[in-house]
């Protein structure tokens, strides 16, 4: 994508809601706020309270616009809980999940929107039937409609790989402690049962649980060497052991 | 899993939050829901206002719990914005994304606890110290706090493939039309392309990108059969031009 898209709300009723998706747009690095026929709310509504850092500068610099104005502009997608059964009906079918949605876009350099509809009922069949793309998170079948602000964030959330420069996370690919180490580890745990006199026959069996216990836990550096650290005070002391019992 | 995951709040301050937490529970198909040191919340507080068809179950449900009770009963994922920098500090780390955390549960046998903390900053040290496991949301460096309730809409949301028995979905797998359909659009393409006199040199050139553009979108039997149906109309209006150009 070129730019991160925008993302739009249809006659949110709830302030509190315009405050949460505008909160989420932040988290993810989406700044293209669009309201369609909003209510009215000031400084000291939920829409401020519940947008965190972005009622610095997202909800304030939202436009307010009217559904054709993004639909004659934009590839849009329609969000909704509630798709067509099968393809007999094509207003809400066929569909994409937000994770499918986030695949397909990676490659669309058009100027995209995402549209979240009202509160109570979402878009309605007008409406989705202008839309370009049809996008519909995976729920309960016994209760699949979740509150809009939710809704939004998890769509939002599976973008994150288009649109977050950086996350807040170090690279942990580079943390997991270099084959070498790890090796060391499995050599040191191999002389550590022979110390102790672990039963012979079991010795292989007992190096190989440990090769993939801890092959699956991916260890860091310092894990391995608090490992070794304790294997070697382990061994002093077992030796120290059987010199006393040779006494 | 053997169990869906128990889900608790730490000393969570808003009942707001209560509520959409047990809203993304019901979403999810979790109903275990644990609360440590919970404000008082009533029919009318905003906790019953925001949890949807969760007001029934979940919420009125829930059991009030110590941290060490968790600790002491269940494999605990403590979730945090605040990961540590790398493997010089263990308490926050290594961690895992909720994606990865999904992962990693699919085999787990035993009972599970998801606890996320409270509204301004979180589970402290000495918490974090004490859980099995550390998850934590990619987002942006910028700001990478959500909200309590978003953030734990994203981690059951993330959970859903271990969670949900079934979702609101149709099986989209069985509604891409059979490749022989798929197939038969391409010839009465090209067929059509004859029909109306599309340059020769060209015809392959235009049948593969037609190809690699059905391919993508994958289409439905419905899609195939309106399209063969349009190629139909199309043909039949332009061979009655050419037996007219030919009068």
């Amino acid at each position: 994508m070129s730019e991160n898209p925008a993302v739009a709300i249809v006659e949110p009723k709830t302030p509190g809601n315009i405050g949460t998706i505008a909160r989420a747009m932040k988290n993810f690095e989406m700044d293209d706020l669009k309201l369609v026929n909003p209510p009215e709310f000031g400084r000291d509504s939920d829409a401020y309270g519940f947008a965190g850092q972005a009622r610095e500068d997202v909800l304030p610099n939202y436009d307010e616009v009217t559904f054709d104005h993004l639909v004659e502009n934009y590839h849009t997608v329609g969000c909704t809980a509630t798709t067509n059964e099968d393809a007999r009906k094509h207003r809400r079918f066929p569909f994409k999940t937000p994770a499918e949605l986030a695949d397909s876009l990676r490659d669309v350099d058009a100027p995209t929107c995402l549209i979240f509809g009202r509160e109570d009922n979402g878009l309605n069949n007008d409406e989705m039937a202008k839309v370009d793309e049809v996008c519909s998170i995976p729920a309960s079948e016994d209760y699949s409609s979740l509150n809009l602000g939710q809704a939004a964030t998890v769509t939002l959330y599976e973008l994150r790989e288009l649109t977050v420069s950086e996350t807040q996370h170090p690279d942990v690919e580079r943390e997991r402690a270099p084959e070498n180490e790890i090796e060391g580890f499995y050599e040191h745990f191999a002389e550590f049962l022979d110390t102790i006199d672990h039963p012979a026959e079991k010795r292989e069996k007992t190096t190989r649980l440990m090769r993939r216990l801890l092959g699956r836990a991916h260890p860091t550096v310092r894990e391995v060497r608090t490992l070794r650290g304790v294997l070697r005070r382990a061994s002093y002391h077992a030796a120290d052991e059987s010199r006393r019992g040779g006494e």
